[in-house]
């Protein structure tokens, strides 16, 4: 039902029942390398070009999804998913095998919020019994599509993100499960003419921002009342802004605010300057590292953000500003065959 | 609720409240012409690219469909929107201004039946007043993104469509209104091997055979149930394949199936060949077409089904196949305050 101006509240608390995460090779390399379900080190995960290694890493982690929830793919009526490639190529040809309704999502690194709002709010209204959200990205295949190719070997500023390879998918169901998600706050796009596509975490601050203080207002929470609140992927930059900008609304989040983009990669050992990106990032997080302490009540309740950096390369090429785009997710632990709420 | 293995049955009857319609020239000079909101004669909207000249389109659209509705932009609490280029960039730059949580979807040409079914959905489960679902298409940024510069003036098979240049908008809502949204039948991905960008219509067909079919069998319907069952853009080709596939499924929909993409251009006159294609086709015809013969009851019950070809330039320089995919969704004329169903 609706809640406040801009959020939603589940009120049949639909579950997560399982998480898969599937990464590439730097990805293990990093600090939550231990918890991804699978490492591949091969970064065409045997397909012929970047795309096809992208829905390749899609397929084995819808499978996996699939395998840890004790589902078949004739359980699951619709599949919310979504990538950063135009025309979402690496999902057309990554989901067409599993033979489920897909529904087509782009909300740049933001898309797992997106896809695990709708997937939500399909099972709370009874209209499935099982429904799929995932979302990926591939280093290799973003840089083809918004920078330069790999072999032009092009210098990054500081201020620069990594786009992470992986793929992270959930399957939710009405009972039981790892997680209740108890409510959802989709973004409105923030355009604060920011103009730098090496800088994509200034960019989606003031979406993240907009998006947490709707959440705070629209269910009359403060920052306490969550035990993580965790965005996508600002960077170290973006999240500066992030905290900023709600302390100047009487908001400080800083003692409990997470960014994956920080999380996923060792910035000084392995190079990647502000942190980790794409919509993948973000998910794979949540499925290795967020939800697992979600499960066991470390955490009992976490505002969830993914953030996208809305460009392409026309727009980009166009001198055109990047808007930014952030949709909210309030997870919950199960406690007593309920969530906390 | 759940309805057969594939389908939603909308129990609460969400209404569409108003629908509009803004076209380019070329529309306007088709069949349809007197029936559309507003025709224009500039193809770049006042914008100086032609990314920009969709996003102008889509602006005006949707504040058409608000004053027709007699809603301000605050009264909308989501908007689902989609186009064709890469990264949904017309739909970013398109609707910042209004500053309405947006959900950004990607079903190619299918894009306003998955719009339709997800903001319907939303309704209906009482997770929003008033929702908006539109998508456009622009023939010269869809030629820039899918094939080639328009300067380059390619000769054209007459196989291939047309992209048509216009946005197509509904306001929904609870009560009262033009048309009811009883069902939809989300879609597959269907891919029969097809591989000439030309020819999108052959690519499209089976997957709008498959959602008919779902729909059909999950409804427990026959052709008759339905006064027309209405297509996106297969085309005469695409059209022709879709009813011998019925047809040897056991359902003959030759006399009440209408094609968007044959009704919008007049082919002989107009030289659009095998019709018109784009978001934006289906979606106008729905707006300036379709639903006034529902409204008056002409037609009590439509299925609509705007059918997506699923390539990008990417895929297909890599000689990818071009799978389809087909949303459909269930148009019912309002008696007594209620829908028919």
């Amino acid at each position: 039902m609706q809640q406040g101006k801009q959020s939603i509240r589940f009120e049949n608390l639909p579950r997560i029942l399982e998480a898969a995460s599937v990464v590439g090779e730097k990805e293990g390399q990093g600090p939550l390398g231990e918890k991804f379900d699978e490492i591949e080190k091969d970064p065409m995960f045997g397909a012929e070009d970047w795309e096809g290694a992208e829905s390749a890493l899609q397929k084995r982690t819808a499978e996996k999804v699939l395998e840890k929830a004790g589902l078949t793919r004739t359980q699951i009526r619709y599949l919310f998913a979504g990538d950063l490639l135009g025309q979402l190529i690496a999902t057309s040809f990554g989901t067409v095998d599993l033979e489920i309704p897909v529904m087509g999502l782009y909300g740049a690194c933001s898309t797992m919020g997106e896809a695990i709002g709708l997937a939500a709010s399909f099972v709370d209204a009874g209209n499935a019994d099982y429904t799929l959200a995932l979302a990926s990205s591939h280093f290799a295949s973003a840089e083809k599509q918004f920078r330069f190719p790999l072999e032009y070997g092009n210098q990054r500023p500081y201020s620069a993100t990594w786009t992470v390879t992986g793929c992270g998918a959930v399957a939710l169901g009405q009972k039981g499960g790892i997680a209740a998600v108890s409510g959802m706050t989709p973004g409105k796009i923030v355009d604060m003419g920011h103009k730098d596509s090496m800088n994509m975490g200034a960019a989606m601050a003031p979406a993240a921002a907009d998006t947490i203080l709707r959440n705070f207002q629209d269910f009359d929470r403060r920052p306490e009342d969550y035990d993580q609140i965790i965005t996508g992927d600002l960077g170290t930059i973006g999240r500066e802004i992030l905290i900023d900008f709600l302390r100047n609304k009487g908001y400080d989040i800083s003692g409990r605010h997470m960014d994956c983009g920080i999380e996923i990669f060792d910035a000084e050992s392995q190079d990647t300057h502000a942190g980790g990106s794409g919509c993948g990032c973000s998910a794979v997080t949540l499925c290795a590292d967020i939800l697992p302490r979600i499960q066991t009540g470390e955490w009992q309740r976490v505002l969830f953000v993914p953030t996208g950096a809305l460009l392409s390369s026309t727009s980009f090429n166009e001198g055109k500003s990047i808007p930014g785009i952030a949709h909210g997710v309030v997870l919950e632990t199960v406690l007593d065959g309920r969530g906390r709420q």
